[in-house]
């Protein structure tokens, strides 16, 4: 068994993005103990910027010790009780996720269903809303990674509030690489990825609950399944001023790199982020255009970040992907479910968004076309 | 904001431990995507490396996306059903951990009682199976990291096994530190952590099911309650030979981590690295008594990379730690529980097991008292 020297490949799909030298040197760091006093500050700090990074006061912003994944398993599994109708907005993976999510905690879920590659519709989650006045939350995912689509959050928490519900947003792709504005918008949970527009290495996830969500957490009537996720429990560890108790071992290394990431995020500004997204999405959108490559999803609904692009007739697009990761060692992604065969997506997430990293893979694409 | 420089500590705690500086710097390589075919042949490589590690043939043998914590809920959330009996031996913190897992997967808990400090009993053990004959589990800790004392996992097993139950077994601080046979002991589902014996930073679990487990698992009547955590879902993406379908994003970086621990650790040999934590516990063990300080754990039942030792009377348990921490850049951890302010505990995980740390250990503490 040999010491592992991974390829040094230009990430541009899905997620991960490409991690900046300076977050990776962040890991290298040495590792100190969970509840050593360098580690809390560094703790506090990584909360504050998260609170920046989605745009609200919420005091309990934190990132879960585990993938996306998880950070969605922390919301549901937190908020939804047995019985609880939640009414899931799906056009894409992550809804559907979110529906087994609930199923699986107990809960009813109520689909609205729109196509993939559109954004979510407001009129039919009004419609679901007045056929289904006992719903106590609305789920739904801001940035689906799987088609490149936004909707829009803002509108969507509105109506979701006019029928006193909660609501559950899926971040993962939008935080920190397009508009997010947590209070403002008033969303109630919200998870997101340090792996997309943070440009951290996977593995953790924060999240941020409103008081509202708060509320209904702490009157459950049943205890939260998952005492790994249990922010009741977390909170004892990550709560401001309190004095912190195990709860389990924080990835300390992982956090490195993203307090590193929160760093950067700061120094650039926020809104410089999102403005840096959108140019270089439309940069590579310029070059794909040249080469006849169109967009899946409707101008006005596409997320600069994550590109869905129709695979030009008659081309293999697998064999596309795997010249590209051989010969320019160039990371794009495939489509899923549905979409697979049907379009790439390629991601412009992070450290990602860069010019040269648009000139990358126009040209690579250009000479194999 | 500014990035973060932690200080350099030895981790003489009950974890994380030392990590080598080759495994930091295996955290710092290019991040790849986790479907990169290089990613997916040192995840093989990484599973075949846990199996030796674990002792074990099990196919079902990987590393969890999160702390230990999520594998001990890996291994309850996909073997115990809503109205399973589970006999669960409590002796310490972590088996504490476990009846609470149980309880929220609605499961019944049948607890055998130990004092912490002791071994768990195989005679109460049996006598609870005796009087539970519909007992569909028996979970225990092979290795407390909350009291030092180890138990005798394969009697435990023999016994679970006469009764027709599956074993649960926690092996967070025992993996890589202590003799641990899984198949030769015959356990069933064992959990461990990364940022103990095997010197990795923490944020990953490594587990391994037997085919007994296996078998539980797929005639399961109902769907295990945790999305992230179904190894159902799981193994299609770390599954052998098939091809690797998306369930979350791996936490790539941390992975490389724990691959070079295992390399460091193959390179080692299995049988070296338990003699090389068992000889630094002896030269701890004759430095401590010669300050007067002994040992809470019976010397059958103590387990060399943890040692809970007895805080001599009218010393001021924090401020030694503080002092040893602030003066000596030196972590010990303190008592969990009810042994908070009566013990500390003296880590001599993975690469803090070295003479170096021993000698500096005895040291400042006859400096201090």
């Amino acid at each position: 068994m040999q010491s592992f020297n991974p390829p040094v490949r230009t990430l541009m799909g899905p997620g991960p993005s490409d991690v900046h030298p300076r977050v990776l040197q962040a890991m290298a760091r040495p590792t100190i103990g969970h509840l050593d006093p360098a580690f809390i500050s560094m703790m506090d700090e990584t909360k504050e910027a998260l609170q920046y990074a989605y745009q609200t006061k919420n005091e309990l912003t934190m990132p879960v010790s585990a993938p996306g994944s998880a950070g969605m398993e922390t919301c549901f599994a937190n908020l939804v009780e047995p019985g609880d109708k939640v009414i899931v907005c799906i056009n894409g993976v992550f809804g559907n996720r979110m529906k087994e999510n609930v199923t699986r905690l107990g809960g009813e879920a109520v689909i609205v269903s729109d196509s993939w590659g559109d954004a979510v519709s407001a009129d039919k989650l009004e419609q679901a809303l007045k056929e289904n006045p006992d719903t106590k939350i609305v789920a739904f995912v801001h940035a689906e990674t799987s088609t490149g689509a936004q909707s829009d959050a803002k509108k969507l928490c509105a109506i979701a509030h006019q029928y006193d519900c909660i609501t559950i947003v899926d971040a993962v792709t939008s935080l920190a690489g397009t508009e997010l504005r947590v209070d403002e918008w008033e969303i109630d949970a919200i998870y997101s990825g340090t792996q997309k527009c943070l440009s951290a290495p996977p593995g953790i996830s924060p999240v941020s609950f409103s008081e509202r969500a708060i509320n209904k957490l702490t009157n459950r009537k049943s205890p939260v399944p998952s005492w790994f996720l249990d922010l009741n429990l977390v909170m004892g560890y990550w709560g401001k001023g309190a004095k912190r108790a195990y709860h389990h071992t924080a990835p300390v290394n992982t956090l490195y790199g993203l307090h590193e990431s929160l760093v950067m995020l700061t120094d650039e500004g926020l809104e410089n982020a999102w403005t840096r997204h959108e140019e270089n999405h439309q940069m590579l959108k310029t070059g794909l255009e040249s080469l006849g490559i169109g967009f899946l999803v409707k101008e006005q609904d596409r997320l600069p970040q994550l590109n869905s692009v129709l695979i030009p007739d008659g081309v293999d697009e697998a064999a596309v992907r795997s010249t590209l990761l051989n010969d320019y060692n160039l990371e794009i992604g495939a489509g899923l479910g549905d979409l697979a065969g049907k379009v790439w997506r390629i991601g412009l997430m992070g450290y990602s968004a860069r010019r040269e990293n648009v000139l990358l893979c126009v040209s690579a694409l250009k000479e194999i076309l």
